[in-house]
């Protein structure tokens, strides 16, 4: 069921402003964030129905978004080599459970911190955009 | 296989400062983060093994820890009635799979941000602390 207020059911010009999709994975749509501060950093949405907490998903659908997850940490990680990843889930006002997923550089913007959406974002060109979303694709194989 | 330095591994003074054991769950050590400014905030550790990233456990570790990790976001809900629930994988530089549990109030502290540990921690009696424990405990049936 979606919800007709969810931009991650209807997939409106609001998350198209914020992400870009990269492709579909068994239970979830992977977006690489356009906000490209840190290198990777990209957005997993649950795919399928709208649901408001990861422990309201059934066991089956939260053995396979965190199965997807990994493989997108695992994808990520190959791309960036990051000093750790980093992932949340929050939503407080767009309650689609939705996974942010953070490379982190040692040493480099938000290390030993929480990453957040504060201060000017990290924009890049469509070209550039285009070479990771490629780059994703073939990590994932998808 | 433990790691020496580890805080979860070898649970020290250090990880004594910051939180306080709950009790055992299947895959996981549940804490409760002395810090209560979001009440009812808790850090879930993984137990048995170090790991430093979610997409190096296993299939079955995993499924078991984010089984571990609804059910402990379920029994927090339950108590505190969030607005919505937030939880993070970080650990930068604490890199033993750990999950932050941050139940949000609606229009509370950080709504509709990222919940972080700058600031003034909000810390409670010990009285209050073990009421929250063994509340959770409660909900927990552990």
């Amino acid at each position: 069921m979606e919800h007709p207020d969810c931009m991650y059911c209807n997939k409106n010009d609001k998350l198209r402003s914020l992400m870009i999709e990269v492709g579909e994975l068994p239970y979830s749509t992977l977006y690489l964030f356009r906000d490209q501060r840190h290198r990777g950093r990209c957005v997993l949405a649950f795919r399928g129905r709208h649901v408001d907490e990861m422990y309201r998903l059934t066991e089956e659908e939260r053995n396979g978004f965190f199965a997807d997850a990994a493989r997108v940490q695992q994808a990520i990680a190959n791309l960036v080599h990051p000093g750790k990843m980093n992932c949340g889930i929050f939503g407080d006002t767009m309650k689609h459970v939705h996974m942010h997923i953070c490379p982190k550089e040692v040493g480099g913007l938000d290390w030993g911190g929480f990453f957040t959406n504060t201060g000017e974002p990290g924009l890049l060109s469509e070209a550039e955009y285009q070479e990771l979303v490629a780059a994703l694709k073939g990590q994932l194989g998808i």
